[in-house]
């Protein structure tokens, strides 16, 4: 990462890694500024910054090698993208950088420049770092501003913006927070994708709601995939949902996007929004076992249903899908929640939004197909930086539970008693279900 | 598309259909020029173009209007991207097609605008135009160059480039043949998809040369996947295919990427040129069939063979991949063969190389499961535009047929004989072969 203080390097680099992680490539972020702090606990005041102030100058110095040190031994173990967080705002530094991991090290380096020239712009970024910077935890607020307006000062005098055209490295320039991006030599598929990332990526707070369909009938049976309607709970789940969002939680520009099943459609139905389905959000397909009890799929496919109980991350239906696959196709929701989209409701399903969720909570891979995602819950996430705040609010309606947790023995000659262990409690038909009074709210 | 004669926007365009194609989405280009020939069958010269000629500028504008009618109905049947290949060289052209397909339709326009400050590159192009296009079919050389140059001029005349910063549109600059890329306002994952092509895409002409590993013992053995070695047949191709590049077909700066298996490295080994494995290039994993000969994969698992047969582009091995799951991980790979790269020997496996030739010979999806790739041959494609020439170069050893055409019956309640009725012959044990004498070339 290139630039000045404030111009939005750090959220940038998070987010790359967050992204990356996600599609299957090891990334890390190395902070220089964390490794300054080790050697400098307590952050004074912005002399820190100044040019003439060598002994500062060393340990910013040393701060930079155990940063490059350690994103080097990284690699070497196996990881794919470093991200060297840090100013980098001379040429000697660049060209440091280049050598070390090009050079001498055989690695592709691209420098992500991140540049603004709107002086709103960098007022607002000025104000996130405040609310997020290690530094300034122990400051007011009006002295870190004028600390920090310094700081960028110093930087500012030993400034050299890089000149790609004559530079030679591969490049990427982020002005002003996504407004246009000039790139040049890129020479790998791994740059390419993070481009496709970051000519996506906007540095917004932003506010996203999930939520499971209301209680399908196939819930009510047992029953994993189909095309159900809901049952008269999940029917009385939309209606709270409705009027959680039509009322006391009115939101500007609300809009909602639900699968292209029934279940969602019937759950959005009376919340006032522009309602569109988007095929990407369909539950995990399960193929030969679409419509199926857990109980149906062990009698009919018993070695199927140890095989997904072993690696439910990985293991896909015979013409069905696995989780690793839906967040293949989650790639573009994801680029587009991350671009210029604000107060967003998805009403979609237990897998999916498990992967969804996963994502922005930075969950591990093997994490995701056990994350507890209720019916009848709204989760509402409140992105701010690279920051993600997580709050689950229960909508009061009765429902069964679906959750089903990886039972203790997974062989594939296992019994029929093992293997249905943990399935959760459910009913044989519907019919005392479909005329029970509607809860009123 | 936007820009002058000869910036090379038609190889963009149809390179972008290619890939787009390839990775599952509908791509389709439209050329205004090809519509324009349905009314002037007989191009006479570049009077055609010039601003006075007002008959002409009818006509060119009526082709516009057709390829844009065309463009739109095949949105609506189902289209994914349509590609408008055209000068769109006036603000006025670029509003219009704005206006119509983002206002009136509501698709997302993106403009990708090729521009060059290389008198050199334009020169090259123009010769390249002069090669392909249907207009200078009938024409001497020399009055074909004469008459394209006062083409441009009669375009120069009227050229408004683009203005990226006040435009609003979405945009992409493509300058110097990909020396660097300017970009605005992207908004969507498919953009950024098409961004992530376009900012590797080098239009080079190149070549590759593509081979299976030589006879493994377990193609002799008729087993699928494993990692064994090469038989004694094998090795002798080996010794050929080296002879074959290491002399009367040396190449500059030849590189050969192998897969990570035994039999691909031995069959690079006596290469001269840097040999590099390249893990993506490994075989089609056949997870619980890994080693099995399908008449054990019939005996052991006879409701996935059937599965497999009755749709072998879908179909995953349990623990294993398809054919789908080989074409995602080969993206980077197709990404690199796009970028800045000549002279490469790929050695690699049978479902691999179906999926590399696929794209490059333009097949459908449902194709690339049979396309014949046998043992013991060279494919050489010649890249040049966005034509591409292949050459299949027998090296006379002999060896087995490993190529399984679908069966008639892909039921899953077939017979053994049904199930087996195209599986090629092969042998029970090595101890023949493995003494057989070697060839000698």
């Amino acid at each position: 990462m290139v630039g000045l203080p404030a111009r939005g390097k750090t959220i940038l680099a998070y987010k790359i890694q967050q992204y990356l992680n996600w599609t299957n490539h090891k990334a890390k972020v190395f902070s220089v500024s964390s490794y300054r702090r080790k050697h400098i606990e307590l952050y004074s005041s912005h002399d820190l910054f100044r040019k003439e102030n060598s002994e500062a100058a060393e340990i910013r110095q040393l701060s930079a090698q155990e940063a490059q040190d350690d994103a080097t031994k990284w690699l070497q173990d196996g990881g794919d993208v470093a991200i060297l967080d840090g100013t980098h705002i001379t040429q000697a530094r660049r060209q440091t950088v280049y050598d070390h991991f090009a050079k001498v090290m055989g690695y592709k380096v691209l420098f992500i420049e991140c540049v603004c020239d709107d002086e709103m712009l960098i007022e607002h970024n000025v104000k996130e770092v405040m609310q997020f910077s290690k530094d300034y935890r122990n400051m007011s607020s009006e002295k870190a501003l004028d600390d920090f307006h310094h700081k960028i000062e110093h930087y500012m005098e030993q400034h050299e913006p890089m000149k790609p055209k004559t530079d030679g490295y591969s490049y990427i320039k982020y002005l002003n927070a996504g407004e246009s991006l000039t790139v040049c030599r890129l020479n790998s598929p791994m740059q390419s994708e993070v481009l496709a990332f970051v000519s996506n990526f906007k540095p917004l707070a932003k506010t996203f709601y999930f939520s499971r369909h209301g209680e399908s009938e196939n819930n009510v049976l047992g029953r994993i995939g189909g095309d159900a309607d809901l049952s008269v709970r999940g029917r009385t789940y939309a209606a709270a949902l409705a009027r959680y969002f039509n009322n006391e939680n009115r939101l500007e520009g609300l809009r909602v996007w639900t699968s292209e099943l029934r279940r969602t459609h019937q759950t959005a139905q009376g919340i006032k929004a522009p309602i569109e389905p988007v095929p990407f959000l369909n539950e995990l397909y399960a193929g030969v076992c679409e419509g199926l009890s857990y109980e149906e799929v062990q009698c009919k496919f018993p070695q199927e249903f140890a095989w997904r109980d072993q690696d439910k991350l990985q293991y896909r239906y015979p013409w069905g899908e696995s989780y690793i696959d839906i967040m293949t196709r989650l790639k573009p929701v994801l680029l587009e929640l991350e671009g210029d989209i604000d107060n967003l409701l998805i009403i979609s399903h237990q897998a999916v939004l498990r992967c969804l969720l996963g994502y922005f909570l930075n969950k591990k891979h093997e994490e995701l197909p056990y994350i507890n995602v209720p019916l009848h819950t709204i989760i509402k996430l409140t992105l701010s930086g690279y920051k993600c705040k997580m709050e689950v609010i229960k909508l009061n309606i009765e429902c069964v539970d679906t959750y089903r947790m990886q039972p203790k023995n997974c062989s594939v000659n296992r019994s029929t008693d093992d293997a249905l262990q943990t399935v959760p409690a459910h009913f044989e038909n519907l019919s005392l279900w479909n005329h029970a009074p509607i809860v009123q709210l």
